[in-house]
């Protein structure tokens, strides 16, 4: 599994479970969201400018690609939430499994962010993310094409305390593909 | 990593949070609990038991331990659970990162199961447990010593359709430590 691999598993529409485990106080929190990926093309004009915000030659971009998600929380019922944020890779010229990812509104803080992300030999895509004042780490695999599950935690910048930690089960909407 | 460090790591007393995702109707479950992992000697008569019931020698077995646990579903808030297992693990000899592990009592169903698991080379534990009609997947990881991982899947029998997916947050109770 490389990243064109795994960018080109995640397209499409997805019905998304998530639980965040809020540990200081042993709360839960429940999440059910509808997820858009969509690639964009090497030559976007956002892709090329955020490239250009970090430096980086937009020609080492590999598969682009857009994820957009709307949803509710059980923490605040009467607001749903949406956003979108535009992901760019950078694989290592010299490792097919490893590399940076680029994106413009992080999960964490919503200021443009890089991470660095390996993919292990079972295939997991596993995203490690530094922001001003916390850690986000990130795995991300396929049960089959149409199932994944992704885990989340976020710890405090020192890296050591986990502050949260968060699972989505995420099943392809096959629904949206008929009316293709 | 191997099974042994694996189980070391593992035992004492941890808090845990677990959400359930029940896929078909996009159900949420909160279970919170204590679990206890004691280690028990390799001649602990119920450890010699199980292994004859399945026919393994029982000089073959490799830090065997009892699991507890207590705590309350959402889903019942009127009644707690408990529950006990004795789980033995057997290692390959050609392989010290994979083997099987037994245990008198399963999560799917109440009957002895037996599993098999590898490790990986990022120390992630991962059991497939083959039931009658359901197989079961765990996968477990430490953050740190003192906080582990634990992400689970029922799936049918013929392991095509994922029913359950399921996460825990476990957080190592020290003040059962300083008890001692």
């Amino acid at each position: 599994m490389d990243i064109a691999e795994f960018v080109k598993l995640s397209l499409g529409r997805w019905r998304s479970q998530r639980s965040a485990h809020h540990l200081a106080f042993g709360h839960f929190e429940q999440v059910t969201s509808i997820i858009d990926i969509v690639p964009l093309d090497k030559d976007d004009l956002e892709v090329i400018k955020l490239c250009k915000s970090h430096e980086i030659d937009p020609q080492t971009v590999n598969h682009p690609f857009r994820m957009s998600w709307e949803g509710e929380s059980d923490w605040d019922e009467e607001e749903s939430f949406k956003g979108t944020t535009i992901l760019v890779p950078i694989p290592d010229l010299d490792n097919s499994q490893t590399g940076r990812l680029l994106r413009d509104q992080g999960y964490a803080e919503t200021i443009p962010s890089i991470g660095n992300y390996h993919i292990t030999e079972d295939g997991t895509f596993v995203l490690l993310t530094q922001y001003e004042r916390a850690t986000a780490e990130e795995k991300i695999w396929f049960v089959n094409p149409n199932f994944r599950l992704r885990v989340s935690m976020i710890k405090t910048s020192e890296g050591t305390g986990v502050v949260t930690a968060s699972f989505s089960s995420e099943i392809r909407s096959l629904s949206n593909n008929s009316e293709n």
